[in-house]
């Protein structure tokens, strides 16, 4: 059967899972639109600009596997590129449709709007093949070829693909089949890399089992519970990654964060004689700072699609295969029987006193239930949520390679639009939320319903803790009243302001109740110094705090 | 003298006139900020994010000849791509200025936060090269020679230039001394044009000289109404640049606009016998659709360095020098008397009906004075001042090659900064304004004083009449409480909300006063399919506008 492409296009996204696109219409996508607003099993959601666009699918595609955006040519897919290498830093699969001018105009260098003074019309896809897996540039002969193609990379490599498709090669007609992407190892490689592990293991005195956020994304989350709940070998996270291993896993020692806290973790790993990182990626934020003690040579390093064991690199091996061929050969069962030390004690009292970071993030602790979608925006919240203990399954969303600020607020939008039987929590500092704040008017257009929290400490908080001088005046930050911004954008929200830790305890209550019937959003008033006490250790002049 | 390299960088800025600089601050570009505000001759003006400060510099530039704006590395740069490639297209020269990681990191690819996770520290350089007219990527050993050449380009292209800097590299001592940069026509290549050109105009019967944006840009506007003031010779202009030729000059026709209206202008240019064109960019927007009936082989084609007459081209001419010289040599002086047509005549009465197109451009017309400065926001605007007629030295930016949806509001605030004692008057619609809106509140924390109208007419008007159904639900937009907006971001604004040509005319008379002291916010209410009568034209349906 044929159809045209840009039905096509839209029969590939359902076949993932994609059920909502995010973009904004220009007059070289109208025809990509439309097939979508055709399309019953997929939906078009109308962003406010293309970065939010960007971030929304990112989030989207963190929970739901995949995702899609469109834009316009030009204007409109340069907008969204911070999102979009931002999803390629952190290796979330998103695939970015672009509606480009007829091919002849393309032919003929015609000088149309959206284009530089050159008419060059291969210049926005040169740009953007610096910061995705792959791209492509449609024509009629190449159309169905060249969309297969950019979507197989993105199954295999779980990374951001970009797409360019000219006005008339959207009614070429294509047929509907194609190659189904089967993905596996190679069995003799997967063999043999399984017998070098177990036998590393099961010869070490005290392994341990460390995961990162590779294998989140590549779906190998549950294997490793599996693994980790029959050999009770110790195990913690990296922070990308802090929400794969279950909270409540026996010999599970939290988030690694070298001698800032967690002295448990560090130890172990510093005595520990078989290290096995499952996708991680050894970053400067993700490690404290490269504060780790071991070296790739030494250690099982299992990737995506292949696995190092003590330098010893075995390719086309996946990271899921090979877990799970783990599990089922594996017969080790640890003795240790380690006591952790993550998760915040003792919440404190819900006093008068000023809303506080060291009410704030053992609170939220408290408040976090099973299923539960958390997003940590760029800057100081991840430093609140590394120490938190989670309930089963609680999703945790950082960015903490990429790290751009604005991010975290279209991300919730999309992560609520990928699941909406979660609750979808969002902390961000108010620095971070001015950059893309309309996005809340989209939320509310589509009954979005995630809880909201922005920290209104007077600016970038986290910029002040690393520069000279605390007070420097370019990290003040325009003051809003935060809280009637719902208002503006005429959507149903429970919206409240709190200033002191009680307020807080107060509003968390109500929470419970309103964000089953919609969004609500909470202004928390903090002092400007003052920070999450993991974060206290990346000051640069602690002396400046104390005044 | 020696001086670090960041502050020889603001040493340079202020030599070009630039007195503010847009941008965010970042962990890696602390010490070009720092440098900023330690300069007394130059202000840091912190923008809520990236995309508006480089359209905010966009702005800048227009109005006071240079601009520059500073990001953080990856995240910051990339979200400023569109609004420096509208620069690009639209020949604005502004620096583009990245703070990044120290060199030693670049050159280990230490996988700092920012990056991709190749670290691949060139990836977001080689991305903005496609987009800038060259790049510079400073080491210690070249920071000097390389900074001095991307000024050097940006001066005499007239285009933006991008630099990244690594941290380290802001602190290299060098001489404050460098070569100044005389641009000069090749006094030969000059004088052979000349005479080329006298020759043709005083051997035709029906010389036209039209103007286009890129006079503008390189300073040939004065000189240009001298050349029409001595020699009457019949001009127009096209939509970019239709602020340059002033509105009463003998035989000046107005915007030409094909056969869409002005047939005054239009019936002249099919019949001149020797048409020439000053610093034109013949593209869709501003031609009507490449509606225009001579060749480029037949005409004289001034550009910003060279100068085609009759397909010889001539290199090594200034667009200025050449316009000098032509005023200081050309005797000819036409007899023509023509009674142009353009200028929307008889202003309708204020009644009591629903705020009209018809009604609002005429209004704004009278509206206007001597040095005004009008923002045209991208869709429809533009097509209500097409028509105008302005009083002297008035300043339309439009944005007609680039044409991307939320420029026109940061744009204003650049505009504004770059010349505090002009009115800057915008007029956006709500589907573009919704992209940068929060632009309100780096205004008003500036205590910049623009005048905005919001047409508030419920979606992207623009794409309804181009696509096949006005109705189509992707044109649809969030609805927004605009004129609530500006108590979110605590300013001092006048604001007012109109739904009635009456009231819109009540509405001027204030801000003629409230404008000394306040930003003007004007929520205007119109109907969704109402639309400048020139716009009428290019309605994809007509028949569907009748309902």
């Amino acid at each position: 059967m044929k159809i045209k492409l840009a039905s096509y296009l839209t029969f590939r996204l359902v076949e993932l899972g994609i059920s909502e696109v995010f973009g904004l219409p220009g007059d070289y996508n109208f025809k990509i639109v439309e097939a979508i607003e055709e399309n019953k099993n997929i939906s078009w959601i109308g962003s406010t600009n293309e970065l939010n666009a960007g971030y929304a699918a990112d989030g989207y595609a963190r929970i739901k596997g995949y995702a899609a955006m469109v834009s316009t040519y030009g204007v409109g897919e340069l907008s969204a590129m911070n999102a979009i290498a931002g999803s390629m830093a952190e290796n979330v699969p998103v695939i970015k449709i672009v509606g480009i001018p007829n091919t002849k105009d393309i032919e003929n260098r015609t000088l149309l709007h959206h284009n530089l003074d050159n008419a060059d019309y291969h210049a926005f896809e040169r740009a953007y093949s610096n910061i995705v897996e792959t791209t492509a540039f449609l024509n009629k002969e190449n159309a169905k070829s060249e969309l297969d193609r950019i979507f197989e990379v993105m199954i295999k490599t779980k990374k951001p693909v970009y797409v360019a498709i000219p006005v008339d090669v959207c009614d070429v007609e294509v047929e509907v089949e194609y190659k189904k992407i089967v993905l596996k190892s190679k069995e003799e490689n997967l063999n043999k890399a399984v017998d070098k592990i177990i036998e590393l293991i099961e010869k070490s005195k005290k392994p341990l089992f460390i995961a990162g956020i590779l294998a989140n994304r590549f779906l190998a989350k549950e294997t490793i519970n599996d693994f980790l709940s029959k050999t009770a070998i110790p195990s913690c996270s990296f922070v990308r990654g802090m929400d794969i291993i279950q909270s409540n896993m026996k010999n599970y020692m939290g988030v690694y964060s070298a001698k800032l806290a967690n002295k448990v973790c560090y130890d172990y790993m510093n005595s520990s004689d078989c290290i096995i990182l499952a996708g991680c990626v050894l970053s400067d934020l993700n490690t404290m700072g490269f504060k780790y003690n071991f070296k790739l040579d030494d250690v099982v390093d299992i990737q995506p699609n292949s696995v190092s064991i003590k330098g010893e690199r075995i390719d086309d091996v996946l990271i899921k295969d090979l877990l799970e061929a783990l599990l089922e050969k594996i017969s080790y069962i640890s003795k240790e029987n380690i006591v952790p030390e993550f998760g915040y004690k003792n919440i404190p009292v819900a006093d008068e006193n000023k809303l506080s970071m060291n009410y704030l993030y053992p609170r939220i602790q408290e408040f976090l239930r099973e299923n539960d979608i958390l997003i940590t925006e760029v800057g100081l919240v991840p430093f609140g949520a590394i120490p938190m203990k989670f309930p089963c399954n609680v999703s945790v969303q950082n960015q903490m390679l990429w790290g751009s600020i604005g991010w975290a607020t279209p991300c919730a939008f999309g992560c609520f639009m990928a699941d909406k039987s979660r609750r979808t929590i969002l902390i961000t500092g108010d620095g971070s939320h001015q950059l893309t704040a309309q996005e809340l008017s989209t939320m509310m257009r589509n009954k979005a319903r995630p809880i909201i929290f922005v920290i209104n400490n007077s600016g970038y908080t986290v910029e002040r803790i690393l520069c000279d001088n605390v007070d420097y005046d370019y990290n003040n930050i325009a003051s809003w009243n935060y809280s009637m911004l719902p208002k503006v954008f005429k959507g149903d929200c429970y919206v409240a302001s709190v200033k002191t830790n009680k307020e807080f305890d107060e509003v968390l209550s109500v929470i419970e109740k309103e964000q089953k019937e919609r969004m609500c959003y909470i202004e928390l008033f903090t002092d400007y110094l003052d920070i999450p006490s993991l974060a206290m250790n990346i000051v640069k002049h602690p002396e400046q705090l104390k005044k």
